[in-house]
């Protein structure tokens, strides 16, 4: 077992020099998960910032199908690494190697170094090729697991990755759940799609059919599978972009393709680019390796359902972080949606947000949108270390825009429901807030001792100061946000301020009474004695200063309810109401003498 | 120049008996668009139905890269045609062959009989190969052309296709407008995505780079470039698939792939499914004419933008029945959203809807939707052909759900505003009518002259109500249908009872302004005597029979605003109020005196 570093890539299949990497050799065979084992293993790496005195300031970053140890540049003169693009990674960057210890390996399978169909064969003295065994993700952790207690660590601060990254994350966290802090998956799945999957064994297929493959025995050839590999990449490059960045980028000069020296078809500028893409793509990647990695990921299947999920990550300790990006279709949000959902039932603490961004795949390389991915990464990791800066955010930004809840205030400080609704609560309640904006109520009820809380929330800068708060919260529109959660999976849910933004009113109601064993919802009471006024005495809108400020034509609210109408609604829906709290906010009291005329906000405590 | 029955299909590249097809020669040579030219072409093509006396009962099929001229079943013991799962040609189905002398021809560069590479070329006596030129989507409406003078047609009644066979059809029509009185491009673009071509170039080159191509002379070597044609067909395949779909097929058997002689990795099924598909797609095609026709395909470009496209089809006298599916990634909606923009500004009468499917591209060939676009297109023969049942079908599903337009009568059975309204348009002025359910308000106006009517509409039935009554309607959502207008490009836009349902009010009011010379907008007046005492008195939300008969938790309406507010509003946006009716529906007469209480409708005329 030695570690040094490597001045030259001669020894390293593929382009390009890792002048910073280091070797590490592990002469413990390594059985792996489909039968077979390599007796040797080699891992290529890299490293930036420092592993402090207690060891606990590591972030692994894991990289995707053709990524390598390179993620950032290690000094000025150095070349670009992968993640350069976003300054993801270095000095102040969201992964703050001022801050972080950051160790990035070439994975098990691959070709820039560490063991790979390319490597050297101990047993024959030539490359496996066609002889190296199917590997998983999950031995591509064993061999980082490795590496990791190489490097004196026990225990990591987060391991994060994107996309096939993200897989090695998963699996991480799924096998070994006390050995990271944090997780964080960037664009990626619990398994692939059909579509994913489809994608790859057509791209594998193109490669296995190459006549230059000669069933991988091609070290010797003049000449490898090119044209498979290539094909292979052509199709993997359609689907990292998303179909806008397409028609983007090459609406302009469609018919005008630059002159570059490729062997494949001309005539359109979007082939020139793939072409080029591809054959690019051959002078620096390996077939047998693309198939390797290629096939690691389509078998990768930690579960179809969140139910399955959610017994797949039960043992998991950490806290998690969950990113997709709206215009992914390699790796839909949906399937990021569903790993949290399965969190959310195994009751792990995690937040997640589903970036708007129209670059496709690729986001989570992209500096586009790491304004939103970044900050939502260096914040989930500066509470993980402890070095969150304290802060009471505004609530400035809440779901729907909605930041006055008293009707007629706009300077109130504090929200006055929250007190309320908290005093509400059964001391230690789960609780799920629906439209919880920055975290004030969560906040407030992580205080007073609850350990399971969640949010959901549809703004990401909201979304950004929950994480900074270290609270959990799922991006969602409330709307549809709910169907995902289980019956009674919280024992209370809480609708503060929102009913009368709805639009799917019935829904979301039946939703919350079958997620929360309790409900608390408060609302604007529109039966309000000045509200009346203003429309019987003025024939206009009831506007006011605080929640009521907008006017008919732009205001989130768009349901007029009085408190009389919503019990009317709870005894036609068969919907028990354990309590009911009319207040007048202005001179903050309870209201108990004609509610319905008196009171301006209503609070109702409820069950099926 | 001859026709004959084709009992067998030797004489026919490619697999399958093609026995009802009858060939036609023509031996005036064919200039092509490209550059050089085919010295003789036949045409292999079948019909259906009788031509009628008058000559003027055709519809014309343009079938897609891989159809032949097999659509339908021709009787009880004939081979299933590609459009039969929809039971979409034949006596009594949408296209009613008992009504319509239907043709479907074998396109040019084809292999079905049709002149194509694997023709033989009369100069030499061999196949063509690939000294078959360049063709174009335009070169194939030449020989189809040719075909109908010969069947003796002059104007056909429609021409239909969906995917390249839409392409044919938009070729027709840019060309020869005077030749079809309809025009039906389902699931069809002005020209491909630039992620649509990518897919091309990528499947195109499997095939020329696989070395058994030999650069297009394969046909006397013992195979073809088998590999790289099926290579092509399976990545086709993903792309007529929508996500969804593939998930639905695929995720119950996803490692137990069935066992089928095919030479491609059987790992998943997904893999077996799309290898064999590929695998007997190279049974049936020819690789030469895949390339021809895939680059006919990237080749096509009517223009790029709806201005350029609204030029094209300026010449155009037919009227138009375009249809998308909204899961169809690989012609996307927005694609025929495109062309519908462009006829609307070049005032032709264009029919648009996008059907709800989570069928993909393939959804024009399937049996899911049939009962949308089927009925679609029936209706729009109908029409066409003067068939179309004498019907006044109600307003019963109109935009938003709202039937009655009285907040209090539920049971009037005629819109009391239409008249009113159509009284404030403008002889001979051209309208949009947005959300105009199933077309009352423009049947009434059609009836008083007005020749350039549009509507749009949310709803399907509603639209393929419009649709039967031969009016023009876009499927579209409000909130966001009108950003494609142009400036004035309407005299006259109106919309009736749909203010107060509205999301983005200021959006669709500025968008209106813009698009209409002249607006008007009708909407109930929150203001009104009995609507305020309801809400002053009683503590509840206002409720009544007709248009206010819904709760406020489901309500459509979710904009209050009275009579008084819009003033103000026109006043603080300022928008020009030409007129301004106050009515008291109940007893039908307008309102003077203090008409913001003592009215329930109000009508504006409005300019920018």
């Amino acid at each position: 077992m030695c570690a040094e570093n490597l001045q030259s890539s001669d020894s390293i299949r593929g382009a390009g020099p890792l002048r910073h990497a280091r070797r590490a050799v592990f002469d413990q065979p390594l059985a792996l998960e489909k039968g077979g084992r390599l007796e040797q293993v080699e891992v290529v790496y890299e490293t930036y910032g420092h592993l402090n005195a207690a060891a606990d300031n590591a972030v692994w970053i894991c990289h995707a199908l053709s990524g390598d140890s390179h993620v950032a540049r290690h000094d000025e003169g150095d070349d670009s690494g992968w993640w350069d693009l976003a300054r993801f990674v270095g000095p102040g960057c969201p992964i703050d190697t001022d801050r972080y210890y950051v160790i990035c390996p070439n994975i098990l399978g691959g070709c820039r170094g560490t063991t790979g169909p390319g490597s050297i064969n101990p047993a024959t003295g030539k490359p496996y090729g066609p002889a190296f065994p199917t590997i998983t993700i999950g031995d591509m952790i064993e061999v980082n697991r490795r590496l990791m207690h190489h490097l004196g660590i026990d225990k990591l601060l987060a391991v994060i990755g994107g996309s096939m990254g993200g897989h090695q994350v998963l699996a991480w966290a799924a096998r070994y759940g006390d050995e990271m802090a944090g997780v964080i998956p960037l664009a990626s799945s619990a398994r692939l799609s059909s579509q994913a999957l489809a994608f790859d064994v057509v791209a594998r297929n193109a490669i296995l059919r190459d006549p230059n493959f000669f069933g991988g025995e091609y070290y010797d050839k003049i000449a490898g599978p090119n044209v498979g590999l290539a094909i292979a990449r052509m199709i993997g490059h359609i689907t990292y972009l998303s179909r806008e960045a397409m028609q983007e980028k090459f609406e302009g000069d469609r018919l005008a393709p630059r002159d570059v020296a490729i062997e494949f078809e001309k005539q359109f500028s979007v082939g020139t680019y793939l072409g080029y893409q591809g054959a690019k793509f051959v002078e620096r990647f390996d077939a047998n390796s693309y198939i390797a990695l290629s096939m690691a990921m389509d078998l990768f299947d930690l579960g179809a359902t969140s139910e399955r999920l959610a017994e797949v990550f039960q043992s998991n300790n950490a806290r998690w972080l969950v990113v997709s990006f709206s215009s992914d279709w390699l790796f839909s949000p949906s399937e990021s949606r569903q790993l949290v959902e399965a969190l959310i039932k195994a009751q792990r603490p995690v937040s997640y947000c589903n970036v708007a961004s129209s670059c496709g795949h690729d986001a989570f390389l992209l500096d586009n949108e790491v304004g939103v991915y970044g900050e939502l990464v260096r914040g989930f990791l500066a509470d993980l270390s402890g070095d969150a800066q304290p802060e009471e955010p505004s609530d400035a930004s809440d779901a729907w825009g909605i930041s006055h809840t008293n009707i007629f205030s706009p300077s109130r400080p504090q929200r006055l429901d929250y007190s309320l609704i908290a005093s509400l609560i059964e001391p230690g309640a789960s609780v799920l807030d629906l439209g919880c904006g920055s975290g004030g109520l969560l906040t407030q009820l992580r205080r007073g001792g609850h350990k399971v809380l969640h949010g959901l929330e549809i703004d990401e800068q909201a979304i950004i100061a929950c994480v900074r708060r270290g609270l959990s919260v799922m991006h969602a529109d409330l709307n549809n946000g709910l169907r995902s959660f289980g019956e009674g999976q919280f024992d209370c849910v809480v609708l503060s301020q929102t009913l009368q933004a709805i639009k799917d009113v019935e829904q979301v109601v039946a939703d919350m009474l079958r997620v929360g064993r309790r409900c608390v919802v408060s609302f604007p009471n529109f039966g309000y004695r000045k509200l009346r006024e203003m429309l019987y005495y003025d024939g206009r809108a009831p506007r006011s200063e605080g929640l009521l400020r907008y006017t008919w034509y732009n205001t989130p609210n768009i349901r007029f309810l009085t408190l009389d109408d919503f019990e009317v609604f709870c005894q036609e829906k068969g919907i028990t109401v354990h309590r009911r709290l009319a207040l007048d906010t202005e001179q903050a009291k309870e209201i108990t003498v004609d509610p319905n005329r008196n009171a301006d906000l209503a609070i109702f405590v409820l069950s099926r």
